[in-house]
């Protein structure tokens, strides 16, 4: 585990950690011991212009990132020892391909090899809500548990699971898709095409859906004039925004939100017992509005010890959880 | 893990397994490798008795079973090297002690020291749903899995976690609560207080309340003759009985219940990516009648790739389960 990583010489080993997201790729470097973030830099995706263009930029920001990190630090180009990838989609990790990447439009791209013949360092691929959760483990709000569960709300709602101090991955790297849970049998349809899934309440756009719907159920509220009346362009954020502002609307969409999400993670917490629950993505902007309500819910759902075992956290790594993450399951794959 | 352990000389180390449920005590005698059960023996647990009572009944056994695993071996006294313990409620594991057992009225009771004591053996105490779970993959329906949810379905709805060839425990001893998932948040009270858990559908008591209901709303049936008029006697198994004889009520009822259960391991099979899925109880009876809508309702809710990675089978040693994990935790806990 990279917590336990002694450097192997004085000369420090360094990785470069890629977190490549719908919109935006973040590349980074980091020391094996997890010491400091280095030449952390953001581009956007650009997906639309094809597969060839995005792994182009990936490797140019690789590149780019070793050449400042050596200028930072003073290292040699061999202290570079790899490149720690996290990609969204069904993944076959052993391969180090991309299966499907709907946002991506990508079906079956070999991303680590193309990675690795142009960079010429070893790689590892592991999905994008993995590395969230994993960096969030190593150097951020979930440092010191053993068993950890990561929600990453965003356009979905993706899941991690670190249990006794490792990633779980599951029989076939599938594990972790905690948002197509369940939680309202007959409930709303879903993006997958099920109904009731937490992902149909609580990502992005389903609380703006949810805000949407009540708003023209002719409830009053200021977030149409946030939006100059245009419902089409409220997002989460403006709900969040307009509950910070006292409006009643807003703050019962996030109200039931965080009700929703307590569910969800009522039962991760009766079937995983974690002693750490990490939740990243913009939902977390919402603060005590959503987190008073989603603990109230976990303890009226999940049972007291198990309620007393864990805390439930937000993130600490917004723009680099990713990227620490992809440096961690490197070096945990490669020690 | 027990499948791998190889006899350590030429006289095979014996060990004792106990199951106490609610009901009944089971115990019995199986070698280190496996390869049968001895002795097998089943008593009423009487639990109004005392828990003294109890725990002399439970030692007795363990030495009636070694008594008759002598005589029919020929192994000493010496080649018996534990006894290993499934008791239900939420335990310490590693104290030994039963925290809260309500179906026996037992609360902070050291139950591992009292047979060690008594027997003069080792001993290991784990869950009683954990040890079923851990039977079925050992020699049982989930044998060469490595990631198995076992769902034990009778009174209440337990579960157990087996990841990458290990129970997995949790951090206090509290994971596999598979019963209190909510598979409708704004559904049916569950005995433990909240609304829409798994088991206020799919429990034993569950299934016949859902009949009671469905016969009080005037639906004809069969199912009330079969009891005599006197609905309060109708059980789960009279269900499976009525909807074997073709009545239409209880089929709906079977097949409700699959649907249930079917949202639940959807929702397993989307966080844990397991390759096996085993239930055991007397649910399995109903058979296809059962496993074809829930097998539907799986495929339908969990992402493909999960579900083809994933065998949902009803368990194998439902009279022995408990024993063969008992058995099992003792030796992956003294290897």
């Amino acid at each position: 585990m990279p917590q336990q990583t002694a450097p192997s010489s004085d000369a420090p080993r360094y990785v470069v950690g890629v977190d490549l997201g719908g919109t935006n790729i973040v590349v980074g470097v980091m020391p094996e011991d997890g010491s400091r973030e280095i030449a952390m830099r953001s581009q956007p995706t650009r997906a639309d212009l094809g597969a060839d263009v995005v792994v182009d930029r990936i490797c140019q920001m690789v590149e780019d990132a070793i050449t400042i990190a050596r200028a930072e630090t003073g290292a040699t180009r061999e202290q570079f020892v790899g490149v720690g990838v996290g990609a969204p989609g069904p993944l076959d990790r052993g391969r180090g391909v991309v299966l499907i990447a709907p946002n991506l439009g990508w079906r079956d791209l070999p991303l680590r090899a193309l990675i690795m013949d142009r960079v010429g360092l070893a790689a590892t691929l592991d999905n994008d809500a993995n590395c969230a959760t994993l960096g969030e483990w190593w150097t951020g709000a979930a440092r010191g548990a053993r068993n950890v569960v990561g929600i990453t709300i965003g356009t979905g709602i993706g899941g991690g699971l670190i249990l006794d101090g490792r990633l779980y991955h599951g029989s076939s790297d599938m594990a972790g898709e905690i948002g197509h849970m369940t939680i309202d049998s007959n409930g709303r349809r879903c993006n997958c095409g099920n109904y009731g899934c937490l992902e149909a309440y609580a990502s992005g756009p389903a609380i703006a859906e949810r805000a949407r719907e009540a708003i023209n159920a002719d409830e009053p509220s200021v977030l149409s004039s946030l939006v100059g009346g245009k419902l089409e362009r409220i997002t989460a954020q403006t709900v969040y925004e307009a509950s910070e502002k006292g409006d009643p609307l807003a703050r019962e969409v996030v109200r039931d939100t965080a009700r929703f999400l307590g569910a969800g993670i009522a039962n991760l917490l009766n079937t995983f017992n974690p002693d750490c629950v990490v939740i990243a993505g913009g939902v977390t902007q919402a603060g005590d509005a959503l987190f008073e309500p989603l603990n109230a819910e976990v303890r009226r759902r999940a049972f007291r010890p198990v309620v007393e075992a864990c805390r439930i956290v937000p993130g600490i790594l917004p723009g680099s959880a990713g990227v620490v993450g992809a440096v961690a399951t490197f070096l945990q794959q490669n020690q």
